[in-house]
């Protein structure tokens, strides 16, 4: 029975940091974080660390990759060919709102989160923030332009000038949910961005 | 000429400390700067800090209500009776976007940064942040109300909800000039609002 055991797949201890960190990077932010929270809450010695990362730096950027690969069940909304493009951007937007009321409005965006700390205090950072912002908002242009395409959405506005424009108005969105701990910004949210987009 | 000029008035230490704190906190976040970045910054003795503050939370506080009184400039556009609403809204967010840019979109707005960092860790500086997005709130809406009045911007939409949905939008272009390090988000924001609230 125990050799059994451990044959049984165990996530490495890379993997357990990562995990750590999306959730308590995430929850908490970068400079309220040390390294030993972080690896506290994987359950692995503190010396193991610098094993696996160069710095709680490196360490963040490969948190942002994991928080992304995790919303792709969200993201993934936004390509969904069966439904028409303006209920793929509600839907996107309602499941985000969803994950955020999960969590008590406590934890906000990672996303956003590290766009509003990190910038000036790290490069690496602020290149992968701007990498997933744009994959982002070029997910968000195709609905856009598809709406545009089929008559649901006004023309009058650039599909990328608007796409931009809808993803950090979700950020904010997002920020003031934190402060509310309530969901009055994702409705104003939803209600104002689908009533004066409609053509 | 000694006597004269022990007559000037001086920045009390307390004064100083408000001042710096300000401008750290802003440009820092509250994580990463500490009480002597703090007293550093004000050039007076660290001991001197618990003088005249229960703990950096209890700054963080006054360092809100400072950064509202400086934003006054930019606020008093909205209630500029000789100005039409809607141009007074633009002025508003344009002084803003003026105020970051001379700032090399390094800070942020201190409410946003906030906002983001403090409503799990602190409930002193979260009712704060409520108190002031709600007045920012508040003088938005007696804009758009105006605007709907006179006919200038549709009245599809409840002037509450169209001001918070600004107010929190403009915080998410903010947020995504940290990360640009440029103008982008702020001209989308004034393209796609003043575009779509047209009547």
């Amino acid at each position: 029975m125990t050799s059994h055991i451990h044959h049984m797949p165990r996530a490495s201890t890379k993997e357990q940091i990562v995990t750590a960190a999306v959730e308590t990077l995430h929850r908490k932010g970068f400079n309220a974080t040390s390294v030993e929270d972080i690896t506290n809450a994987a359950k692995v010695p503190k010396g193991s660390f610098y094993n696996h990362f160069k710095s709680k730096e490196d360490l963040a950027v490969e948190a942002l990759d994991r928080y992304w690969q995790n919303m792709q069940t969200s993201l993934g909304l936004l390509s969904d060919e069966k439904t028409p493009p303006v209920a793929r951007l509600k839907r996107h937007f309602r499941q985000l709102g969803k994950v955020a009321r999960e969590g008590g409005y406590r934890a906000g965006c990672m996303i956003g989160n590290m766009s509003t700390e990190m910038p000036e205090q790290s490069r690496p950072v602020r290149e992968r923030l701007t990498v997933l912002l744009v994959a982002w908002s070029c997910a968000i242009e195709s609905c856009i332009k598809e709406a545009q395409a089929d008559g649901s959405i006004r023309r009058d506005i650039d599909a990328r000038t608007v796409s931009g424009f809808l993803l950090n108005s979700w950020e904010g969105a997002v920020m003031r949910s934190k402060v509310d701990r309530g969901a009055g910004s994702f409705a104003a949210f939803e209600d104002v961005v689908f009533t004066v987009l409609a053509l």
